[in-house]
Formats: C-alpha cells, sequence, structure tokens
C-alpha cells in the first residue's frame, strides 16, 4: 500500500502570512501583474488544448480538479483560479452539452504551498460566493500531493524559481563553488553556476515526476516562472538579477558598518534559480513526460510600480528567510536599508525592466 | 453550471487553536477517549459493511478518499484517519488482489472545519511519513464541502452536536420560548426545547441531504455524537447536561457578585444540542438517504479524568464563544469560577458518567 513520506530535505521559504503592512497579501502588486498578462495566454490555452474527450469530459458529469501550486496568501491565487475556471466553461459551454444542466459541472481547487504558509488567512480570503469546492493541500511540490491522476488542470505562477534547497557546495569554505561575495548564481564563478543549476535541474525534475504522476493523461499544466530571458543575457543584467545585487550590495555595506557579522553575509544564498527558456526546455524534454504547447515571454505587468512597492514585495518573499539567516533584530535594519538604495538605483531598475523575464509554458501530459 | 455559495448564516465556533496551554490540542484527553472507543467499531464497521465491489475497487486502481468532518486541531484527528485506513488496507487485503501490488492503493484524506479553525497548527502536526495525502477543507458541514459523489467514507467524531446557530426565539424577551435563567435546553419549557429540537433537526437535514450527494453509492459514514442515551433520560441528568448546569449557575453567580452583567448572562445559550437516538433515527429514515447499519451507544472513555482537565477540555472547546458573547477581560475569571465548581461537584459528575451519552452511528449512502 503506498506510503507517502514528505520530503524532509526539502525547506520552506514561506511568504508573510496575515493581512498587515509587511504581508505578502497586501504587497504582490508586481505578482498581480503577471496574474494579468498571463490572463490571456491561459484562456488560449485551455480554448486551444485543452481536450475534454481526452480528459473523460465529453457526456460525464465528473468533478474537474485544478491545483494552484505555491499558492501563498492573497487575492492573486483566487484571482488565478477565477481566471482558469471562467476559460474552462467556456471551453465547456462551446464543446460539450453539459452547460445545458445548471449546475452539471462541478469545480474542485486545491490551493497548494508549504505548511508553514498562512493557510488560515488564505481560508478566511476564501470569496463567499465562489463557482468552486475549495481546499488547501500543505506540503512541497517538489515531491507528489495527490493520489495518482487525480488533476485535470494544474498552474503554477511564480514559484518555480524557488529551489528545494540552497545548493551546499554554494556555502562550503572549502568548495571551489564557494559563493562568497555574492548571494545569487553568480556567473563569474562556473562551480557556482553548475552546483546552482544542477540543483535546479533535480528540483525540476522531481516536480515534473511528481505532476507527471498526478495529472490525468491529456491534462494541461501551466507554468509562469521568473526566468532569464532572452536566452544568453547575463542574470546580472536581468531585472531579477538586479535585485539580488542589489540586497546583497546592502549585505555587504552593513557588514561594513559593522552591522551585520562578515560570516553571516558570506553564508547567506538566495535558494531561487532563474532559468533560461533553452535550459527549461531541456529539462522538460529529458523529462519526457510531457508536450510543450507553448513557451513564451509574458509581456510586462503595465502598472507602474514605486521603489516602496518593490522594497515591501521583495520583504514580502523572503522576510522570512533573512530573520531565520540574519536574526528578528536586523530585519527592520536591513529592509529600510534595502528601500533607500532601491530609490537611489530606481533608474537602473527601470531600465531593465525591458528585461523582465516572465515566461509562461503550457505542458500537456502525455496521453 | 454550479455555483456554490457558503451558508453566512452559519456561525463559526472555533475550538482553540494553537498548542498552548489552553489548546484545543492539549485539552481534548477526553474526546482521545472517545476515540480509542470508536475504534473497534470503525474496524467493525468497515469490515463488515464496506462493499468495495460496490464501490468500484474489486480491481481498479484509484484513490480511497476519506474526510473527516469537525476535525478541529490536534492528534484525535489524525489517529482518527489513522485508524480508518488500518481498516481500509485490512479490508482490501482480504477481499481484492490490488493489495499485492506495494503502493496500489492511495488514500486523499480531507480535514474539514470552519475556516476558523486553526489550521496552520493542524498542517504542521501533519505525521511526516503517512499513508496518504492530506488536504485541508475549510467550511460548515452542514452545507456542501465536496464535489458530487466524491467521498468514500466519512467520519464525525464530537461535532455534530454543535448547531449551525443559537435558535433565534431563545434570546427572543418576546417570544414564549425564551430561555431566560439557563444555557442549554431547559427541558422545564416546552417551547424552548421544540425550538432547540427544530433547529437540530435542520442542521442535521442540511448535514444528511449534503452529504448524501458528496458520498459515492454504497459509501459509508460513520458519526460520533455527543447524545442522551437511553431515550428519556433527562438533559439535565446526563453528563453532558451537568457540566452545562454548572457552567449555567456560574454565569447567574458570577451576575450577582457584579461582575457579568445579568443582561448578558440572559442572553447567553449554548449553539449546541444532544438529541436521543429516536430522535436521530427519526432524522435519519425521514431524510432517506441513508440505511443505518448500526446505532450504539458507545462504552466510556476509560481512563480517569481530572477536575481540572474536564475543566481545561470545556474552555478548549467554548472559550472563543464565551470571549465573543462576553468580553475578552471575563474570560479567564469565568473559567476559574468554573473550575472550582467542577472540582466542588466532582463526586455529582462522576455519578453521572454512567449517563455518558455517546452515541455510534453508521450509515450507507443508498446504492
Amino acid at each position: 500500500m503506498a506510503h507517502i513520506e514528505s520530503n524532509n530535505l526539502t525547506e520552506a521559504y514561506p511568504m508573510v502570512g496575515g493581512d498587515d503592512a509587511y504581508s505578502y497579501a497586501n504587497n504582490s502588486t508586481y505578482q498581480r501583474g503577471v496574474v494579468d498578462a498571463a490572463k490571456e495566454l491561459i484562456s488560449e490555452a485551455i480554448a486551444d488544448k485543452l481536450d475534454l474527450k481526452i480528459l473523460g469530459f465529453d457526456d460525464t458529469l465528473k468533478p474537474f480538479k485544478i491545483a494552484d501550486l505555491g499558492c501563498s496568501v492573497g487575492p492573486n491565487t483566487l484571482l488565478a483560479v477565477q481566471n482558469i475556471i471562467e476559460a474552462i466553461e467556456l471551453k465547456f459551454q462551446r464543446t460539450t452539452n453539459l452547460h445545458q444542466k445548471p449546475s452539471a459541472l462541478e469545480f474542485q481547487v486545491f490551493l497548494n504551498d508549504h505548511s508553514d504558509n498562512d493557510f488560515n488567512t488564505l481560508f478566511k480570503s476564501l470569496p463567499h460566493a465562489r463557482k468552486y469546492f475549495a481546499a488547501g493541500l500543505p506540503g512541497s511540490f517538489h515531491s507528489r500531493l495527490f493520489p495518482r491522476s487525480s488533476i485535470h488542470f494544474v498552474h503554477t505562477s511564480y514559484a518555480l524559481h524557488w529551489l528545494s534547497k540552497v545548493p551546499k557546495e554554494i556555502v562550503d569554505p572549502c568548495s571551489p563553488a564557494w559563493n562568497k561575495g555574492s548571494i545569487q548564481c553568480s556567473e563569474s564563478n562556473i562551480e557556482v553556476v553548475r552546483a546552482y543549476s544542477t540543483q535546479y535541474k533535480n528540483d525540476m525534475e522531481s516536480f515534473l515526476n511528481a505532476r507527471a504522476e498526478e495529472l490525468v493523461p491529456g491534462g494541461l499544466m501551466v507554468l509562469i516562472l521568473a526566468a532569464v530571458v532572452p536566452d544568453g543575457i547575463p542574470l546580472s543584467n536581468s531585472y531579477v538579477g538586479v535585485f539580488n545585487n542589489i540586497l546583497g550590495s546592502c549585505f555587504n555595506d552593513l557588514a561594513k558598518m559593522g552591522v551585520l557579522s562578515e560570516e553571516k553575509v558570506d553564508s547567506f544564498n538566495l535558494p531561487t534559480y532563474n532559468a533560461t527558456p533553452k535550459e527549461l526546455e531541456a529539462i522538460i524534454r529529458t523529462n519526457g513526460n510531457f508536450t510543450i504547447e507553448k513557451m513564451e515571454k509574458l509581456s510586462q505587468p503595465r502598472r507602474r510600480i514605486t521603489a516602496n512597492e518593490y522594497a515591501s514585495g521583495i520583504r514580502a518573499g523572503i522576510d522570512g528567510l533573512i530573520k531565520k539567516h540574519f536574526g528578528d533584530e536586523f530585519v527592520d535594519e536591513i529592509f529600510n536599508y534595502f528601500t533607500t538604495k532601491v530609490e537611489e538605483n530606481y533608474s537602473i531598475i527601470e531600465e531593465k525592466i525591458r528585461n523582465v523575464s516572465n515566461l509562461f509554458i503550457s505542458l500537456k501530459r502525455f496521453a
């Protein structure tokens, strides 16, 4: 009989819970823009690529099951779910007779994130009137979350750049991959790049294998990723790379100022990796369980974001990580300093916005 | 298409969350005894009444889906789930060939409670190594929670005595059902009894109708209830009635002492009802969607419970309710006084333990 062992090796980096000033729920404006930008592409993927017949929906009444992986807390996951359901309803109306019976089609939606995620706030924010049965699903998406062949549509937005852990060589001063002086995948050291990209490949492989088992044959998966687009652009020149560099320079400054210990700064690395389209394509093809239906750069979120919103957004994402590494007492000082630096570098950031690198990928599970 | 409107009229009375001194997780010893006492009966129900063939499990690999409704937080729900899964595995081993393939059978478990329940703590307490995929399901069990025909086994323990609300006549000084001077279904006023029992009937009807849609035909449901057994025993003479009377007398004393306002005391009523086996049988038969496979009194939890454990257990259940009605500032005083009263009345309580009135009911959804 099945014995499910959750992966203890997987680290969790929860977004800030609750709904106060520093919460992810109130500081995910940028990610909201990504959801908006992806809406059209998701609708199109569902209209063109979702084969209801293969999924067994042509004349059978059964629940349509959707999962949002790495949902966090706040309006974005609920908005994405609403967009997906509207597109699926439209597809049903156009291609089956099921829509003629009101309430014929039922949706079950699984909102997944690590068990450290603030599900209490998420559950309280569920709309009272909604078109779906909602469930929360705690656990790492790098391992199995659902029974075999039990999900029809998987969505994940702005979550797959999180690694299951920082590669250990990166923090080992005896390793050639020691990443001293940088907090991200610094391209100046090929060993660092190798360690980060291997970790990413392994994590993505785990992710794809788990989803291949869980998705019904013919089921669709939409991945929205913070990537490095186009191929060949240096990470340090990308939008996300610029922010990471600013944050890294803050740590170095604060170490020089005697606020943070140098050892703490040296041993801090972001457990994130931004792949290129080429890398992603290779990983998906090697995995062999999915066809790539579409892979394209997402258009930029249109709304102008202030320096303060940028800084708060990043804080909402990594506040817990910083606290855990440097200690609670340093968090405010770090982020105040970071906010000032973001303001100072605002024109550079705005220039790099051309290198915003969000990738839309739709995959289909081999039927 | 389905439009799911969660019932705004349903009130939530969450158990105390977290895992500190006053939490339900640490103060549910009595309910633990109930889980232990029910274990045998659940195993027996599964062995004798679960028809895997009718459920379509004779040769098909599909997930077996279990729901625990009103799960709260703490070890009891997880223990109950483990007991259920072990019994189902045994049943599979004895009656199908599926057990011969390791990991052939997968379980998905839905842990349900109101969205005010502390799911964060519940999720963190999930065992790392477990035999099931777990999901949390926020919402009132008086309305629909799951898609049609999607659950094979429903379990609910010590939850169905909660009403969806206090019947409104009870708190209306102009109504003949005004329940002045009592906090429970006082038998001295037939109108109060009628109001409480009608509310219970309506709530149970909603519960059974929702489950009838959600359970696969042939699916089993186990209800473990705090009831009044045997028929004819006055509520005030039952175990639960004695505790309620002690709590009510505390309010009256504290009003006389000028601590609580008389108006607040008069307007407080427990949103709970303990039905008799006869009432339950009538409700289930009238509903008409289930056959009653077994209905019997549960044997008493064996472990001796101290006065302090009793009082803490009751506090963990109704702390939020008391806070909401009387205000945060009175809660400690109320429960300190209550604890003293429980100690004073310990011999009466122990005598009434003969009237412990937990009922085990197993139902089968008509196939």
